[in-house]
């Protein structure tokens, strides 16, 4: 079941195009493995079987297909990170252009407050050394999501379905933001009104309705 | 009929993405009773079946699911508002985009004018107490939408049509209003042509043409 | 064949937004009436039974329903130019978007060039009178096109397929006016430029050609 | 097999809206002729029947329809250009609004890096004359690619599958360009920035996803 989740997440993101021809998805196995769509799958088109098993150094446990060359972004967040059971890396517009020109993710509607204030990975190079997943790691500390400048952003979850619905929200608010910065200067939430949200929000119930809303959507 | 109005009209919102994996319609059942989408319904996929009955204590009177946490911002206008039948609560883009910035919604296209100035709510914060439903309703007044900062709008009227159609109206107007900020600065109807835009347009037979229009979207 | 290829020019230009709920297309029956797609026809499922044809006085000649209220528009055009045959009046959003804030439409691509400089009709209001219907046509001039301020967009042909193509590349090029205009200064095309585009372009193979390809469209 | 691709080629340029109604695509046949999609075919109903051959001055060698105005194009960058086997002549909305008001094309995302500084014909006019397609040959060098000021662009690759996968590239990449500009100056990446994305990127099994993921996208 948690691989038929990872599925429906990877297939969700890229019909929502925050994934593209490239990007993925990984679920915790144990503490030294964990599941991820192999590097050559199609993502429009993807099923269990692309999915293959890897320990943190790379090495296939399970499927036989290669694991994507940035698996060591996934790794090394495991590594650092016992809580996180998912990780998805997207390559979202809305976030990624907000790095490229070097301003500041801000919560600006009430479901950015669960995400705060995203730290950015200061290189647009790819993350496929152990070196750079341990500084993607390092910049990515106890919080949930990482930008990475110029490239894509990372989102790491307790299970699958919170670490979806924050990969969604982060790019909402990101698109809300740029929008906004076209016309005028977004509003940005004030700690109480961040903190206010975040107890509403941060509820399994709610990102399974969001979860849900883009499940229904594959089904057009 | 009523209420398979009401499940067309979810739809249709979510097809035009004004409503998202969350927003919510009500219909006036009587005085003290209104029907309302449940919390948890999936608005892709609505049925009657997700529709349930609250009074203005929000105590359910007809189903079994949760009504939804917001029921308040619907109590309380049917509580100040006899007039009115339907309130619709969506989370549109562009009037909401508005909002983030402080830019007032202005009428700048013909059907624009059905909206006149719209008031804002000056807080982003979730409308799900009697004391924030009746803080809407105040700022409501006796107009037909109100938004709320970075957050949403709600658009009420006689009837489900009508208020689908100012919903949609409201959204078109600040789109345009919205894109033409990009290039310049958009002309504003004087008072005499949102006068004689709202002789012409204010007419149940083009609301229904409206609410035609997007439903036959629908069946695409 | 006329009738449906009326038909075919809305369908299509409903699908690619430059109609929606309003809009109206009409041909020339004889010099003095036209055929037009009835007022309250819902234009994403139009069939030739929507057509009905008036005089220019917009007396029925042939259907029951009822014409446009804007039929002076189409009359007194084909009242003033023997030449036309077609009409087509549409809510193009780039387009409009120029006359709301009084930025002149110019040939930044090579389409473009066929309809030059663009005259603007300058009030929102309906063209609902016989009255405004002569300033509308007057404003038109000998030209294929007229934009209508923070309303909508007329284009002429002397056939369906040529009328057609023009409200496309009316649309198209205001479209990429706009784009450029937010990054910088679009470039226009200078006399001798737009005078070698329209010796290439002004021809039925290509008008038909772009029809073509939206009548394939409309097959998705 | 090699029009099969053509024809694919075509198909996905046209779904991802890079061709519209004109725009052809070609393949080298021998030392003196090439494959290309005649001028009145329908780009979204192509076949492999609506492929003729010409040779270098335009003679038709296979098929019996017209090859298209601007056969020029193709044909000279194939006689100056002996390791190119295939030809994108595309209409891209992002990399023409870059050309239109002088902005240069500058890599600003990893697959970017594979078109590098991209020249510009300096006219908008048809390449429809061996003299003006010697002119295009002349800018696009020894390059990937050439962008047609106010008109659209050209891709050249050693086979069709490298070929598209940098048409979308350079689409891409000129989106985000654009995009950036509007909320602000975007990242360039350094020299050894894109010397790392080439080493990375420039690899067939790459090129292949992105034409598979678009593949796929065509199946909808």
């Amino acid at each position: 079941m948690g691989l038929n989740e990872l599925v429906d997440a990877i297939r969700m993101l890229t019909h929502a195009e925050l994934i593209d021809y490239a990007g993925h998805c990984s679920l915790r196995r144990d503490a030294g493995s964990f599941f991820i769509n192999s590097g050559a799958s199609v993502r429009t088109s993807l099923t269990t079987a692309d999915i293959v098993a890897v320990d943190l150094d790379g090495t296939l446990v399970e499927g036989t297909a290669r694991p994507p060359l940035e698996f060591p972004l996934h790794a090394e967040i495991y590594r650092a990170r016992p809580d996180v059971r998912a990780v998805m890396h997207t390559h979202p517009k809305w976030s990624t252009l907000l790095t490229m020109v070097g301003v500041p993710f801000r919560p600006v509607f009430p479901q950015g407050a669960l995400l705060g204030d995203v730290p950015v990975l200061d290189t647009p190079l790819s993350v496929n050394t152990r070196e750079m997943g341990a500084r993607a790691a390092a910049a990515l500390g106890a919080g949930p999501a990482l930008l990475l400048k110029s490239h894509g952003a990372v989102v790491v979850g307790s299970d699958i379905v919170q670490c979806f619905a924050l990969a969604i929200y982060l790019e909402e608010n990101a698109s809300r933001q740029y929008m906004a910065m076209q016309i005028g200067s977004p509003y940005v939430f004030s700690e109480a009104e961040q903190e206010a949200c975040r107890a509403r929000l941060a509820s399994p119930a709610l990102f399974r309705k969001a979860w849900d809303h883009y499940l229904a959507k594959l089904g057009h």
